[in-house]
């Protein structure tokens, strides 16, 4: 059985080198310098075995995905990664297990230009939190309010991929026949490995009035922005983009998906109406006065995940 | 069954104001200005119910602690504290639990003068992830590499009473008559409410060569100096500070608190040997060419707590 100090070191230590990071792992903390002009942007989110993601989830997966969530976060905010943290809780000190999700996490770091500069190791139900650090230029940061009466809302990517993939992995489709099993495959992989949209910063904090990254749903999502701009968001249901993916597969509600599923971690925004979306965004509707969102055919109401109703 | 959503508004969301904080709780993240000449410091800690305070510890002391431990870190490097977050696990939502918790972590953003900017809240076993950030003139951190040989070792306080009131709160003390019971709590209370030492940050910054909070022991902790600046540390276990409250309890072994205890938040750090340690640090010893800790009539393998081990 290897020591804490021993399995730091050996999986995780050298995922902390980039030329801001003036001390990594290994101290009582991290330095980091920050660009000229810039404000600091930080956001903490944890992830449970059987609650973010299902059991005997590769332990690759698990590592990706918690500092994925977590990224999505800076992605919303329109801002640039720095570095990250990573309190990670594990029921034994399992070699297997740490080298896979330590390859994930380094995955990570590579795609999300993310250094992993310091955490904790504590033996207890599997459990990881991710602490990300990113910059903007001061006073720049993409906010939840600032949607304007008369801005457009747009999303990127596809909606409801993740969601029906984790529905896949949990058996959804084990009483169909026909099934296309490679399309089924690419909509797992949405929910193992999304990719944060940390590529849109630039044009988010050109143009965008407001910005969220779909981690709950569009629709709760959304509702965040409308409580928060203090407006009301109309969307059109038949406007959100569905992969082909998601609407060839047989027994499923592809848009029930998209409205309610959260795990693709795209972002949802408002521009002003007269802006030229790029490609990979999508319209789906328009911000008016008035309070709550509202999407032709579905309940206002209908909320995302809330672990505590 | 109160939502998520209400819980983190109702009981944490007003506790992340400061005139630095530009964003604070409700976001996708905060954003946070640092100071002019100033790189950001990190550093992230978990604390389980059952390894790191007992089960049954009221949620005031167990909020606190959480901070306060994290805090430690900052002060180990001299710098000073600008805001944390805070990922909580917790297995239902206790209102009675949220509202002591809360009002343990009000008090330490209170005390170390630490907003709480962000964070998340999930459900399941009781865990919580508190990451501390702070600034620091460039360059100006106070490491564990630096340790010089001739340099004297000091540490802060007295070494070991929380360890032992942690002892006296598992029932060390039963058996025992002729108990003075206040000062039985009043080691209690240094498990419960440590002291982070913050207000060394300028003293060490100006004159410390290394330093280290005492978190896993004194033996343990001073090894990690002696690893990162390749020397040995020889100290004298006589000089070692106890408390008066330590020495005068029954049936005690106050040295060995002292030496493997870690949670009292005191500091080690190193110093060129002519200068006058302010009020409140004792000398225990001296670095020597070589590597390990040695410490009179005690084997120098022994180590602190170890969550692998």
């Amino acid at each position: 059985m290897a020591s804490e100090f021993d399995l730091i070191y050996r999986y995780l230590a050298h995922l902390g080198r980039a030329p801001h990071v003036t001390l990594s792992v290994g101290d009582d903390a991290a330095t980091l310098g920050l660009s000229a002009g810039c404000e600091l942007v930080v956001s903490t989110d944890t992830i449970l075995e059987g609650r973010h993601f299902p059991e005997e989830t590769l332990p690759e997966y698990v590592g990706y995905r918690a500092v994925a969530a977590a990224v999505s976060d800076l992605a919303a905010m329109a801002a640039r990664p720095i570095a990250m943290t990573l309190a990670l809780t594990i029921p034994d000190a399992d070699e297997l297990w740490m080298h896979g999700f330590a390859n994930g996490v380094a995955q990570a770091v590579d795609a999300f230009k993310l250094p992993l500069v310091g955490g904790d190791l504590t033996r207890g139900a599997l459990s990881i939190t991710v602490t990300v650090m990113g910059e903007v230029a001061l006073g720049r940061a993409v906010k939840r309010e600032g949607a304007k009466v008369g801005d457009q809302i747009a999303v990127t990517g596809t909606l409801g991929d993740a969601a029906a993939g984790l529905a896949i992995i949990g058996g959804a489709l084990a009483g169909e026949s026909h099934v296309d099993w490679a399309l089924a495959e690419q909509l797992e992989q949405r929910f193992f490995k999304p990719l944060p949209k940390l590529d849109w910063a630039p044009w988010l904090a050109a143009h965008a009035s407001s910005a969220i990254d779909i981690s709950d749903g569009l629709l709760a999502d959304l509702s965040h922005i409308a409580r928060a701009s203090g407006v009301r968001l109309a969307i059109d249901s038949h406007a959100v983009p569905l992969s082909k993916a998601l609407q060839a597969l047989p027994g499923f509600s592809p848009l029930e998906f998209a409205l309610k599923g959260g795990d693709d971690y795209e972002l949802a925004f408002t521009a002003p109406a007269d802006v030229t979306l790029p490609l990979g965004a999508t319209r789906i509707g328009f911000v008016e006065a008035g309070t709550g969102v509202e999407c032709a055919g579905v309940d206002s109401e209908q909320s995302g995940y809330d672990h505590f109703l």
